[in-house]
């Protein structure tokens, strides 16, 4: 499906997700280890869930020292540049938008070829890309972020969409990938740019 | 075994643990996708769990088109008659101890068949019917309810066990998931109308 | 691997785990019924994540009644002897210690005995000695004490290097498991007994 031309996109997608984890966990002041763990559990935790999920074991996140490695530099370099990182918003929101398209289409993918089910895939999809952030979230013992505000996971959902349209064949699939962080990416710019948000249920009293 | 016949018990179960959870999810401010994923796990995520435990990939909850229609059918209703939900506490309570020990027997019975060791499909059985509501108490950030009062937890291991008899063959397995499925909401109604609680172990110090 | 006669170990790391959880669970105000699921979860729950992370379905810890046995004791005791065992922590910390150890180098031993990948087996060792300890933080509702402070998750990562080096060759397979109880124990109980803690990484504003 010429997702190996986009391994160095996971790599980045894990890279920044990682990043967000670790600045996270230092800013509650966990150790060097619970740094490590959040941070790997941000990157890594969706996906993990998602192979479990379609009997994909052992999960590729705990297999593969690509991640390992990335999530240690994004460690190292949380660390070492915690303060400018802080101030850098615009392009972490920007790559960890793009990271968001590329778990949530390359999620889709996996789980369709390993169970061709559209809803599965769908489903899947949307947990790779936001789960590891909601379990860092609950290890952080606060409610998910993603559950509460922003058009974050809608633009995921949008991405695992597109995809499992491609391995249906209702979009070329060569272009399906691309096309889906494309959009997901651009939905999920806009909705911070315009600060669009889910509508809450909670009438008043 | 007979559990074909169940199914518009196992959607009900399924509706009702969705509304407990979307009314949860709603009364803590979470955005219309936040009201979805929590009324979702409340209704699904016991069995996930349970189907991993037994490799039963991919996981029956997030395959079947009727749970999904079930819980957003759920929140709907949710959003629309929150205060008027909030106050059917009776019926709501008795669906929910049907659901309850419906969910019960049907993981035995389903663990069972997998995995044909009693200990597994007493607590499978227990872990599908209050497994879901303790995964939306963690991601709404609070110690499960199911762990600090009321016999409920009890009811469904009651309901497990009474299934268990039947796949044994010590009681009809016809009608052992009906008897499970009576005795469970009895017993949970019984602790609710005369407010029967476990004891603590904590003493003064 | 000469683990069937560490099979005492084993049930005895059951045990000091799910005393850790019962006293917690208990110090929280949970019923019997949550004391009972917060002590197994802890003794149990790593081990069922590595379980389910190497396809080993159904996870030893849900099928084998010696460690129901072993957690009912624990509850036992903790229930009756709360005030006692609360001043006891020395002996409690040494035996929570080789607990951590042999949970450490039997997990590596096991995913490594499943899937022979160098990575996993070291990361679901560590997963075996502090995953369950984590679950039972986040059922409580804080962040997991492994993450934040003490050489903990350091001590099981050596057991399970250690073990691993067996696995591989590099020290006497019989030897190994020894060795790496022996080396987990001691560093966990020297950074007790000198303070040490593993760095933060938050700086200054």
């Amino acid at each position: 499906m010429g997702f190996h031309v986009f391994s160095y996109i996971d790599l980045m997608g894990t890279f920044v997700f990682a990043l967000s984890g670790a600045l996270a966990a230092i800013n509650r002041q966990l150790d060097l280890f619970g740094v490590f763990v959040i941070a790997f559990v941000t990157a890594c935790g969706g996906g993990v869930v998602r192979d479990l999920c379609i009997g994909a074991v052992p999960p590729a996140g705990l297999v593969n020292i690509e991640y390992a490695v990335a999530v240690a530099l994004a460690v190292t370099i949380a660390g070492c540049f915690q303060q400018v990182l802080l101030k850098l918003t615009q392009p972490t929101l920007f790559f960890d938008a793009v990271g968001l398209g590329f778990f949530a289409a390359f999620g889709a993918h996996k789980a369709y070829s390993y169970v061709p089910d559209i809803q599965l895939a769908i489903l899947l999809g949307v947990v790779s890309a936001v789960g590891g952030g909601a379990i860092r979230d609950v290890m952080l013992s606060r409610v998910p972020v993603v559950l509460t505000k922003e058009i974050y996971a809608l633009a995921a959902l949008l991405g695992a969409a597109i995809q499992v349209m491609g391995e249906l064949g209702w979009i070329g699939p060569h272009m399906a990938p691309w096309l889906a962080i494309a959009l997901c990416t651009l939905v999920r710019m806009l909705s911070l740019r315009y600060g669009w948000n889910l509508p809450g249920l909670k009438k008043a009293a």
